[in-house]
């Protein structure tokens, strides 16, 4: 078994922490450690470090490969661009391919957040077991928390078999994040889980899937699997990538290929796709305000807050449903409701070329 | 004429920007310049600089004769410990009974916002000439905005006399700061004026009114004034400030005075006694929102706020009606109507004993 973490994307979302040097994986925002190094010390209780690979852009490669020491070098596989998920997924079944191409591997996101990690590591188990079956490509159906838009949902068909007492059901259909009423009603007519981002098959099965659904991106990964393993495979790379056109495994491969399984997880799950994201989990007092990265909090009537502080002294004085985020140089003050609305003050510093600020 | 500027008291309501060290007319809030910086400046078209008294408490005095320093050092009266304003004023006119008996005095706050300096400076020159006229005190009634509950009132009696226009009136009554039924009554009743704490009057008034109605603090003042010009005046002001009892001049005078004129006062003022009072006196943007002390400001869909951030970018996000203030050590979030709770703030940090934020 191998585990493929995705170490990618930006996380303008995060901002003021998050920054184009400083993605949202690379920041203490949920624990003490970065949420990446969660995520990799959360996967080497069954995949040994030595089978763990980093997938990762080149503006952060160094900084990645900083965090995780105890990795093999050759294990962090760097992008030259982001190029979404399937290009990223399809870069590393192409490497594992040629040292195992019967192997499972296990795609992961970097950085979300799983409360229960035995129950996280048993229900992957499972899935390896499922995926060492046949040429299937399996996925977790998060139980729902509620009727929320912000996440994908797959929708289960037909019971396939079980292992260790966890049915394993085909994927009837995969949804993108509906609006409102739509997931009202996926939620009341049962039988929807949310996408969870984790896909397990065999390296074989991944890349049989690439090639029929995605072939032009198929086609530029064998390209980059002839390459002799030197300074002109990184010219090929380079070559390929500039090519390759972005597109989330999800919508290139997922919605479309009909060997998708999915076993059900239930293990506190959250993409902690925003500040409020954030906030939902971690832990909060009495009045529920989350003090968050340390610092010294004095609260006069305020509720229902996330005040992220590592350096300084925060007082808040009759407020409520707030994200507070201090930096060395910037602060944010944010509805709780409105954090998804972070990323256009990002589009903000952009427009007014701040630079030094993103 | 004599300007003596009142420089004591903490402000504590100002908190993270006033600390004990830097009370409230030593902050630059209202505009570059500090409160008291601007107080003097605004006096000095009719009061030389060499007849300015300054009268502080012995914690600030280096730093109040540091931001002016074109004031003779000798003006500058030092309080062992603040005593509320009728010693304060006492101090001032037992000093000014030595050089210049029938002299005017005119008693201002030194933490005040003052729009129009020019009405300010005119209706000043009239109270001042009222003074002269005889044995009264005379005192500024602010054209009241509306039923407000932070000041105290005045109730405009008969006519006594008109000086360049303006009508001098006899004060019926001194009142306390209202509740809001009170105050809600005053203004329909007419005919009262918010006490804008500003007095003018000769030397001599001024202490017979306090030999008068507070014969102990007058008995304290004496013993200074026959003290010697010398390290024993140190001692002997000591000693008398130690059993000084504290009251405000309006308490201890005013409310029991039968000699209390008032010329009306229409400046655009207000004491700002807190970061809400602030909010309402500074400029504003199209969104209601003030961003004082420079630093960067980018908003998204956030209104009628004030933001204090010198050195820091602030951004904000979806909300209204937010105080921000941000120092080096320690940041403010106080929803405006609350703003007086921030002394409360200031309470909880003694409370901890957490002395670097005092």
């Amino acid at each position: 078994m191998y585990a493929v973490i995705m170490a990618g994307g930006r996380g303008a979302r995060f901002w003021p922490r998050s920054r184009e040097k400083y993605p949202k994986h690379l920041l203490d925002i949920i624990s003490a450690e970065t949420i990446l190094r969660e995520t990799v010390n959360r996967i080497t209780p069954i995949v040994s470090p030595d089978r763990v690979f980093i997938i990762t852009g080149a503006n952060h490669a160094a900084e990645v490969r900083k965090q995780l020491p105890e990795l093999p070098w050759k294990n962090f596989l760097v992008e030259p661009s982001g190029k979404n998920t399937a290009p990223c997924i399809g870069l590393a079944a192409i490497h594992l391919r040629k040292k195992d191409r019967e192997g499972i591997m296990m795609v992961l996101p970097s950085d979300h957040f799983i409360a229960d990690e035995k129950e996280f590591i048993r229900v992957l188990a499972i899935a390896g077991k499922a995926a060492k079956r046949g040429e299937n490509l399996i996925t977790v159906g998060i139980s729902p928390g509620g009727p929320e838009t912000g996440y994908g949902y797959l929708e289960r068909g037909e019971k396939k078999f079980t292992i260790d007492g966890e049915d394993i059901h085909h994927v009837r259909s995969v949804r993108e994040k509906p609006d409102k009423n739509e997931a009202d009603m996926l939620i009341r007519q049962g039988g929807f889980f949310w996408n969870g981002g984790i896909f397990i098959g065999k390296v074989s099965t991944f890349l049989n899937a690439i090639a029929r659904w995605l072939p032009d991106l198929y086609r530029h990964l064998v390209n980059m699997e002839v390459a002799p393993g030197n300074k002109e495979e990184e010219t090929v790379v380079n070559r390929a990538y500039a090519s390759i056109i972005p597109v989330s495994f999800d919508y290139g491969v997922m919605e479309k290929a009909d060997n998708i399984l999915m076993v059900r997880g239930d293990f506190g799950w959250s993409d902690v796709g925003s500040w409020d994201a954030l906030y939902q989990v971690l832990s909060k007092d009495e009045h529920g305000n989350s003090l968050a990265g340390g610092g010294v909090f004095l609260n006069r009537n305020s509720r229902n807050s996330l005040v992220h502080s590592p350096h300084k002294l925060v007082a808040m004085v009759g407020v409520e449903d707030l994200i507070v985020v201090d930096t060395k140089d910037a602060l944010l003050i944010c509805r709780r409701s409105a954090s998804q609305e972070v990323k256009n003050i990002v589009e903000l510093l952009e427009q007014k070329n701040l630079k030094e600020y993103l």
